[in-house]
């Protein structure tokens, strides 16, 4: 263990130092204001309080607030292991950030050569962190700090060229990022830990158990990501009525998926006690379930549907898929991502179709060639004019039915968890390698490997390992 | 006590299952979108920006942060039950809110046979969601889950009630809520717990404790309170200077009484040591005392003063009147929901008053007649035409003079007292119920009994019970 | 130590009830509305949406969440003083936030007698709160509320008087506050930790040390303070591309010192682990380092290049210099305040000033006069009309060159300094005042002198001491 946190003083620095001055040489050679940040171009004729700024810094601010504050928490429910969840969640999601600017900045935000800057890049990058961020949950607790940035150096690309492409080519609905976000991520992260796989925790581990004071740390970070869910889900909807109902629906989901949560929590224990893995999770499992068509007229009963549907998979997940994927098929999902982003992300994906199928003008008005942009006709046809009078700001579009764009949506997902999966087994052999200092199975879940601790860090622990394997996965 | 708590294993899932078949049905049946969420309602003719989405979630979204996170910690200060004034705060809250959608719909939002939803029913929500998790403070660490959401289940409509019925027929001034929030959750919970009387925790209770950990979780709650108390006192003013002024007078109410606690609670305590239960509580008094003139021109002194008075009522409430209350009166009012929301909301109610006596048009200008809206001219009348020409979008009023509003406020005041303690102490009685799985006097404010608690937690103790009844009665 | 408490019992509530008195016959006398918060001077021709409360309540709140929230988490890392850190923030915050809105109104919002209120003024004292919480940090664990108190009511007019001068007289660039409010903070907070210099502590002390649970708790802190920083920054920025870019450069700058604070903190571990202070503190040195050009076109690399510098100066900073200070020069720097707030305002300065030189209109169009305000042309001058015709708001300025700008940010840097450092040393000698009740050396980082603490308070110790002086003074 010695020889190995050594070995870190030198490879953390070194890839730490050689990924900023590799940021520092792209930024100064391609990364330039975008219009709203450009002095020049702002000037009298331009409204200063009419600044995309004020658009999009109150949803950057409430995602921040997830990715660092929400997520951080969460994360932190083991008990030996409090300083690893938060601080390498921070570490990670700030790396993750600066490279989603540069990569995502190329594919989507280039000009003559150079990246435009807002605020609006810094949101997009926020959600190829979180991308990173949940396949973290995965591996919790048995990675290295460099393990995770060379994760995230990968997963931010194969995300940004796989959400480009979807997004540019098969042009879905998937407004929270169900589909691209919380699918894509979801399966990364599977296959990382597959790739990753540890015989020698088959067993479960003495430290990998929650502690008192760590569950409420990590119910707190619930809380934030519950509060703030609705912006996430809505941040990329179009202003007005879509962006309203997306915060109504992901609401609505996330109270439905809370009460359910509480509901088969207690049921499905044996002495009838709630667990507080599920409260750090299941509850959550509706703003994910919402997020496909959470922009469009599902109404308030079908975001409730959603949210107890998201609550059940999820929970059933937790108890007898998870397990069964660790023995069967050696894939050890610690925080058991699967469940909250995966079973969940499949049901949006469902409910994204369906809502694209029930979609016409007599519920949605001419305005269902703005949120379903591609029905609308296409560049040239002279229904195009005709609607261009109703709605003078429309985009032409691509004319395809309802019915054509189902099995776009079917292709996105398949080609969000498709990639995912080979992007993420890759991955994770990358990570594999010894010099990316991996801990040793016995020193997972222990802060004293990577962290200078403190003198009362022995003696936290109370009565250890009396909990079964079983529910550790879960937690 | 295990079969106590198998039998919880049935009756929580079962009673959250038939919430939740009921909420859907209902909003299945009744619950369709408001103008501004309605995609067929918005069109070229209406600007997305001016969506109405944009006025009311930044207000919603703190009031969240308040409701989940503030009121979650901060009900956390108990050393063993940390877990349950958490995640109880979540689990009643989600409830409440969802309930409440369909009780105030009803009452407040409904047209033509269905509620209309948008983000302002959503805040409306949260505030009968307060009223709940107020109540909630009198009998925290001795209900079931089930109790308090049989609580939720009654309180809601009974407030919802009396707040539509106050709000159409009184017409008061009251924007911070200190009458219809604050006294009604004050009085009902009160009620409650004087129904829920155990005469057994009468000489307290080994576990009825704070912990060094837990009571800085709580103070971070307190600080959550407080910060976005201003967004929660001035999301009902009126647009403009109206929700400015709510905005200063709650922050100066807030400090001031902030100053005041530190003050008190060192002055009355016998080794001139700060208690934290007083700086958790006391210091959010002023948000309470300017909560009925909020709006008014009570001046940037008046709020300080009535910060002033709030503490110092609040301060003497904990330290003579909560002992006095329990031993004399069987009243067992955990939080001391009777010094910061009682006592302040009376003093608020005298303060409205006056402030309401005192306004006239040389302070305020033609806008007396909008913050004042019944001293408006009625229907008709030719002075209201007079008056619209000034203030265009002026409604008719009821030509009430201010010495007769004051009598409107007493009487919502006493309205509002009088149907929180029937109403309390009714719901308090079905709470009893033997089915809904109260807990034994021996397993109050103890985790352990509704929850998988982690193998540390018998090793949080410390040395027990060295504190004192009344110290504790005060936390 | 009883009789030390018990002293505190009459001189705080005596200090505090003195201090609300005659704040409110300030506030009594002095203090009104603001034009956006006056009823009277809102009517039918203002509109409500375009108060001013819209604009500035935002900014405010975030820095509300950093103040009390950030800062009061941050200051908790010493394991037995984690209520003095957070509840004498709080304390703190509350008092020097309403001397503020005294003070700085006499000076900045001064008209006809009377000082106009309004959230502009409320963001404006939390800016002079930060000041005292920043240089509270020297001090901490080793002063008297008392004591903090009359810091605070010296140090807030002290600072008031400096920032009027050299907003009005030097008329510098300084958005962030970097100069006028991070060195004038940290040189305060050194000077008076000088005076109150306690040879006593020279070897350490017992309890100078952080714990598990406050360490994660503090890292708590850092995030806040991290996400919010943004705002902070932003906040006295011209609306529009100048604000955009203030957010850019500050959570690009804190992203860079993110990364170079965990590359640096394991490459100076002798065991190559990482430091929890570091990451508390380090992590946020670029939110200062941009904080004097955060507006200006320094382009997206220069943020990250000022990121870097920061989190490198600030980590050599807490190894070397602060020890040196230490034992040299005997100055006490408890958070080690001089490495996250004065080498980094130094390089702020300068970055600024090179910033300035740089600034040409070929870059800036000609909002470069409006940024950079002393550059236009005074009143009178024929050029200034030539420019209002291209922006009508023009405010004529002094003429001045981008080379005699730079020698006044240097005099105002010095101005900054050299008033905190004198004004820090004599406050220290006035805090040094027995009866302010300051704890005797055995008692410093010890919750139980000023508080009740729960009967855990003595289990929370495990091993202690282990931890060397050197190690202890970063923290």
């Amino acid at each position: 263990m010695k020889a190995q946190a050594r070995s870190l003083r030198v490879r953390l620095p070194a890839f730490l130092f050689a990924s900023e001055a590799l940021f520092l040489v792209l930024y100064f050679s391609f990364v330039t204001y975008g219009d709203d940040a450009d002095a020049k171009l702002q000037n009298n004729r331009t409204d200063p309080m009419g600044n995309s700024l004020y658009r999009d810094y109150p949803f950057f601010a409430d995602v921040q607030v997830m990715i660092f504050i929400g997520f951080g928490c969460l994360l932190s429910f083991l008990r030996f292991y409090g300083f690893g969840g938060m601080v390498f969640n921070f570490l990670t999601a700030a790396f993750a950030i600066q490279w989603a600017i540069l990569v995502q900045g190329y594919f989507q935000f280039y000009l003559d050569g150079k990246i435009r800057l807002g605020v609006a890049n810094l949101l997009n990058a926020e959600f190829a962190c979180a991308v990173v961020l949940i396949s973290f949950g995965a591996v919790l607790g048995k990675t290295s700090p460099i393990q995770l940035l060379v994760m995230a150096l990968l997963e931010v690309p194969i995300f940004a060229i796989t959400e480009w492409a979807v997004l540019k080519y098969l042009q879905i609905n998937d407004v929270g990022g169900s589909i691209l976000i919380h699918l894509f991520a979801c399966y990364f992260g599977l296959g990382a830990t597959f790739a990753l796989y540890r015989p020698g925790l088959r067993e479960g581990h003495a430290k990998e158990i929650a502690g008192y004071r760590s569950d409420i740390l990590s119910v707190l970070g619930t809380l934030f990501l519950w509060v703030f869910w609705p912006s996430f889900n809505s941040a990329m909807a179009l202003k007005g009525d879509d962006q309203h109902r997306a915060v109504l629906h992901t609401f609505i989901g996330l109270s439905a998926s809370t009460l359910t949560a509480f509901a088969l929590s207690t049921m499905l224990s044996e002495r009838g006690r709630l667990t507080m893995a599920d409260i750090q999770n299941v509850t959550l499992a509706g703003g994910v379930t919402v997020g496909a068509s959470v922009d469009m007229m599902i109404s308030p009963a079908g975001a409730f549907t959603l949210g107890v549907m998201g609550g059940t998979a999820c929970m059933l997940g937790y108890k007898y898929l998870t397990p069964f994927l660790s023995h069967r098929f050696r894939i050890q999902d610690q925080c058991g991502i699967h469940n909250l982003h995966g079973l969940t992300g499949l049901i949006a994906t469902m409910a994204g179709i369906w809502a694209i199928l029930s979609a016409d003008e007599e519920t949605y008005g001419p305005s269902l060639y703005q949120t379903f942009n591609y029905r609308a006709p296409p560049e040239g046809d002279p229904k195009l004019l005709e609607l261009q009078q109703v709605i003078p700001d429309l985009q032409p579009g691509l004319g395809r039915s309802a019915r054509e764009q189902a099995l776009w949506q079917v292709a996105a997902m398949g080609v969000s968890v498709g990639v995912a999966v080979v992007g993420g087994v890759l991955t994770g052999l990358v990570m594999k390698l010894p010099f990316l200092a991996p801990p040793p199975d016995e020193c997972c879940y222990d802060d004293e490997l990577f962290f200078d601790v403190p003198s009362d860090y022995g003696g936290i622990g109370g009565s250890r390992s009396s909990v079964s394997r079983q529910e550790d996965s879960k937690v």
